[in-house]
């Protein structure tokens, strides 16, 4: 049975692939397409542009049009790509025309030279990947897309350039444009998610590659900006790269000297290639990149052949070239050239053509991408045929990876408890559960930001991912959380079926929110197992203790954010994790032990909130006590004094917000029923958000305040989370 | 008149100040301080130590104790920080004894021989500061503070080691004892807030200092770990520290090779010190921090004549140096030794004394820093009177900076506008508050991260704040949120006259969060300046739309969240933010233009909610529409529409919920009164809390999902954020 290129296709990642018609119908075997991969030389080399390198920035006024040569036909492709650029942001009248203009030539060369991606099937898994770090400059990269025939990207999705439901929108989000892999924008984001990526590759040649076969091969390409540069997730990701060696990333720094405030001099003034060096990564300055295309071809030719560290390319570009009046000044960054510039800019580029004109030599030397990718695709799809035949356990591992398939019957695997078990912290059951979904999901694997003994995150099974053992599964990102969860976004992001997770205490959250953030909105299955969930942690205090972390997280749109309260919660929590493919999830685990209470459910998990204990009759309760995590135990045993003095208790898990709003009336009036006024919440945590729940009669117990220093049973009792409360609090309720 | 040691003594920083008995009772003029500074030759090296320093590691196993002589007092106090450390470790149970034993001998060199400060009177203006960028390490802190003799850290203090409401937390915190400096914990925000002292320290010099009278001089110092090293926060700040050429901070690295995981190798290997030469920092290397004295002492003669880049001092040390089995591991860094480690620890080190004992020739030795201390003071004192007779308007000027006074009748330079005043962008609004603020607050500065333009925040009246223009107020942050946001707490907890302000696009808040709560924490009135706050951005889309952040500030602990709708509610929000000089504000601003509404008030914003317009009596309105920001527009446009047909309508808005809830009930009654449940709100961002406000019968109109890329005004209609739905939702209720 041959390994069509549907089901490799990571078609689960599309919200779109609906569209993609096309896919399924490669051509077989093309013949210019050799059995080997075609080396960079004999792709690039042969074709050999003359195109004259010139060492000096050139100046945006003085731009030649060469004669009609095949590098006339690079340069014509390269202004179609600026053009298509400003005419987009124009009609738009908003967006960024100075990235595309300046970094045309690099993407040119990446996407029609060097990159091997088959157009009309986005998700082919081998593909080599290309981030967008600088997201605002996307144009350039719909431009490429458009170009090389992604059917993503046609003529009408170029002039609905940053409108409403556009395949193009203002910054490139991997969930509306396939051909996009990750979604960037926020700065510093991109360079991170590639890291990812570049690792998940390394990752997966190691554990697949066999000695004549290799069914793992890409690069990933980045290019980042210098406002990238300057933020700190982009060093703590790249520290991190030169220390895993990932020598298939290559990435370009578009160093234009301008950002938004003005020429970069005013604030960012280190030196970027020595620090780079520092990290570990292999430096090349390209002096001329508005039009030196034989240097950025020999830098891309050089930083492959430097397989044990990634590369940065520098290439000191002109933003907004082209443009005789805006060119090299922020002006030209972040708005619509204005028509009077444009025209200026057309002509200063010899560019006669109308608005969105893509000129048809250049659109047949593109064309050819259609051929040759879907030959490159079956040239894959080939190979994988004899792997399969040769070997068959790791093709099939392999295969669900690409496809996101999940083994049958993996989920029972997961550890289950009764209320006879000893107890335990939830972060310790974290660590069984991890430890079983390791054994039947080849796609899991993570670590901690120097905390996994802390963290409880360590997978028994495996040693640690490093430069020279990138077969394994433990990931040891330091002490850099917002690095990590961007890496982990680009890893959950290269292939439906790896499932990284990553781990800090709770609190910290607050270091990696915007790439929580971004997970989100990109649909990216990533898990975060965050420990030391509450004043509960003790000593540590304030700086440690979440407060307000479980409301920040349920006011995020699309991710799910779990407070399991015990062994079963905590099964429950990854197997929800683990089944909800398209957003990412937050466990809150407790550092102090936890008894397993009677009635809480793996299953039930999957319904956010359940009831775990009720005297009542007829749906009505003299009293609700709604807990979650380590907090449900004081409602249990609350609702046990209550019920000893008469009272009909029902006692609620509230594991999952999100999860018990997703969930029919019907269900949600038979936990929480509309006519039992008399509710009492308990969480060590802020109250907001809570109102709404126990509604205005009830009262919700938490923490409104800054937490404090001392061992964790004096700060319950002292900020009032107590039995004692809570009946207190019931009793004056009904 | 004299300048009092109290008044310039920044108490009002101080939760603590009644403990301060001493202050005002410093020693005048005694001899043994000179009239000039004493350079650091005079101070240290006329004491010549003869420790031999080793230049290779120091064994844990094999310290021997020297002769009694002078080194064997340097040595004994060394140990005495050491066994203080381990015995208040060993008495909680809980903490971290690795750190303070490496770096003993640091913390005394510093404390005991470089450093200028008065014990007697912690908030003396002109004292160097410290700041324990590893946080965790807190005990060789306490420890030195102790032997200093700061009142903040008694003998029953170090006893009291992490416990309920103790002086001595599980880390640093300014709040709670004096001679800490900044709150630290989370790791790169002491060395990002030193940043922020070093850089306060340089600009009120280049202000304030005279040819004859240098009236503004101290060091900042920090020692940061390897965990703060591999955060992103340190190398944004240390780029900027480098960019601004901070010569006076000195910042020591404790290359002590080990973090929580274990061997810093398996997740750090990138080479530090050239990361640090490219940032542009001068670097030194003590390759003996266990036993190295001179070497120490060298290297810090060294940073200080090093005048124009902060100096990175990397310090290798041993973790947990004396403990025979547990030295340079990870297992001394975050838990007690225990009892029988702690014997041999003592065998190991000669340590004869029972735990908490400071030998009395310690004692002696380090009780001279309190008439020295006091001197140091008195001098600065007689100093100041000098100055303020020569110089009587900058030193009134540096008085308020320094005691935090405001001037009479400052608020009266806010703008104020009317109905008729042209609509604006409450960004733009914000710019003229902030211009006008400038002109009457002498500590007013501040900046963007590579936003200016859009956040609209340069101060007209000023230059960039740059390595050769310190005396400057406009701060160029680049594109870095989180050391943007370190670097403003710690100019805010310099002197309590200084307000820095910074500002960003509020989605990125997500950056730069670990950073407002921290300031939050410590009680440091930062301003947040954060505009594009909802999808009224348009184009940009969802990755700079902000959805969640509302809610997630609302529910964060001592921060104001306030999002003013027109001109005067800006003004507002900014009075607000400048009266609370104990809690951070953040500014939630519009990119979009906005009309001035009647009824809104500069004063009522610090009522957090009010009553814009109302047609009811008796308190009994049909329906309150509440609204903030920039939908308040639409719920007045919707109350007219609903009174046009004959309803009773107030439009509330709610600015600040915190300040809201800080209003006696009787007032909040008063603007919603429990009896009316018709109530519809309208915000452009998560519903999340806004069940509480609008109860169980009311309507939350608002965003519960990702924005999208569009032009504005498409967006708001088609999720829905329109007056018709607001007028829908109260006809519905009314």
């Amino acid at each position: 049975m041959a390994a069509s290129a549907f089901s490799l296709s990571q078609s689960l990642l599309s919200r779109s692939n609906q569209c993609n018609s096309s896919i399924g119908t490669n051509l077989d075997g093309a013949s210019f397409v050799s059995s080997t991969r075609p080396s960079f030389s004999s792709r690039t080399c042969t074709r050999r542009w003359s195109v004259k390198s010139s060492r000096s920035a050139v100046k945006a006024a003085a731009v030649k049009i060469p004669e009609e040569t095949d590098e006339t036909l690079v340069e014509k492709s390269v202004n179609t790509i600026r053009f298509l650029a400003i005419d987009a942001v124009e009609k738009a009248n908003s967006g960024h025309p100075g990235l595309p203009m300046g970094c045309a030539p690099i993407g040119h060369v990446l996407y029609d030279e060097v990159m091997r991606y088959n157009p009309k099937n986005p998700y082919w898994f081998n593909r080599d990947r290309f981030v967008l770090s600088a997201g605002h400059g996307c144009m350039l990269q719909y431009a490429l897309l458009h170009l090389a025939a992604f059917d993503s990207v046609k003529d009408e999705d170029l002039k609905s350039f940053r409108q409403w439901r556009s395949k193009t929108p203002g910054h490139p989000e991997n969930f509306e444009t396939p051909g996009v892999e990750v979604t960037t924008g926020p700065l510093g984001q991109g360079i991170a998610n590639a890291v990812g990526l570049a690792l998940a590759e390394k990752h997966l040649a190691a554990r697949y590659n066999k000695p004549d076969i290799e069914i793992v091969d890409h690069y990933t390409y980045v290019i980042l900006g210098d406002g990238c540069q300057m933020e700190g997730v982009t060093n703590e990701a790249c520290s991190l790269a030169g220390h895993w060696g990932l020598g298939k990333l290559i990435a370009f720094y578009d160093d234009n000297h301008i950002s938004i405030d003005g020429n970069t001099e005013i604030a960012f003034t280190e030196t970027v290639e020595a620090r780079y060096e520092a990290l570990g990564w292999h430096v090349i300055w390209v002096k001329n990149g508005n039009t030196g295309y034989d240097d950025i071809r020999a830098a891309i030719k050089e930083a492959k052949a430097v397989k044990d560290k990634p590369t940065l390319i520098k290439v000191t570009t002109t933003i907004g070239y082209g443009s005789p009046n805006k060119a090299n000044s922020h002006s030209v960054h972040g708005s619509a050239l204005g028509a009077k510039e444009v025209d200026a800019t057309r002509k200063n580029l010899w560019w006669q053509h109308d608005p969105f004109h893509v000129p048809a030599d250049v659109r047949k030397h593109w064309n050819r991408h259609v051929p040759q990718g879907a030959a490159l695709e079956a040239e894959w799809n080939a190979k994988f045929m004899e792997y399969e035949k040769k070997y068959r356990e790791a093709a099939a591992e392999l295969r669900s990876l690409i496809t996101g398939e999940l083994p049958d019957r993996w989920d029972k695997t997961l550890p289950s408890y009764t209320s006879e078990s000893p107890a335990d912290a939830t972060r310790n059951l974290s660590q069984q559960c991890l430890n079983s979904l390791v054994k039947v999901l080849p796609g899991f694997l993570g670590g901690s930001a120097d905390l996994a003994s802390s963290n409880m995150t360590l997978l028994k099974m495996f040693g640690n991912l490093g430069k020279d053992t990138p077969e394994e599964r433990n990931l040891r990102f330091g002490v850099r959380e917002h690095g990590m969860g961007a890496i982990c976004t680009g890893i959950a992001l290269h292939s439906p079926g790896l499932i990284p997770y990553c781990a800090t205490f709770f609190v910290f959250t607050d270091y990696m929110r915007a790439a929580i953030r971004l997970a989100a909105l990109s649909e990216a299955r990533v898990i975060y197992v965050m420990t030391h969930d509450s004043i509960g942690l003790g000593e540590d205090g304030p700086t440690h203790q979440p407060i307000e972390h479980l409301a920040s997280f349920r006011a995020m749109p699309n991710v799910l954010m779990l407070r399991p309260a015990d062994g079963n919660e905590t099964a429950g929590a990854y197997k929800v994790a683990i089944l909800n493919k398209k957003r990412p999830s937050i466990l809150a685990l407790s550092r102090q032990k936890l008894p397993h209470l009677p009635g809480t459910s793996i299953d039930l998990v999957a319904r956010g909130g359940y009831i775990i204990s009720d005297n009542s009759s007829s749906n009505k309760p003299d009293v609700i006590l709604i807990g979650t995590g380590s907090e449900l135990e004081i409602a249990a045993k609350a609702g046990d004094e209550l019920r000893k003095e008469g009272k009909s208790v029902r006692v609620v898990s509230l594991v999952s917000w999100e999860l018990f709003n997703e969930q029919c009336d019907a269900y949600k009036e038979s936990v929480l029923p509309a006519g039992v006024a008399g509710r009492v919440s308990i969480e060590a945590g802020s109250t907001f958000g809570w109102g709404k729940i126990v509604g205005p009669k009830g009262k919700a117990i938490g923490i409104d305040q800054f937490g404090v220093s001392a061992p964790a049973g004096r700060i319950y009792k002292e900020l009032g989370l107590t039995v004692e409360a809570v009946v207190q609090a019931a009793k004056a309720l009904c």
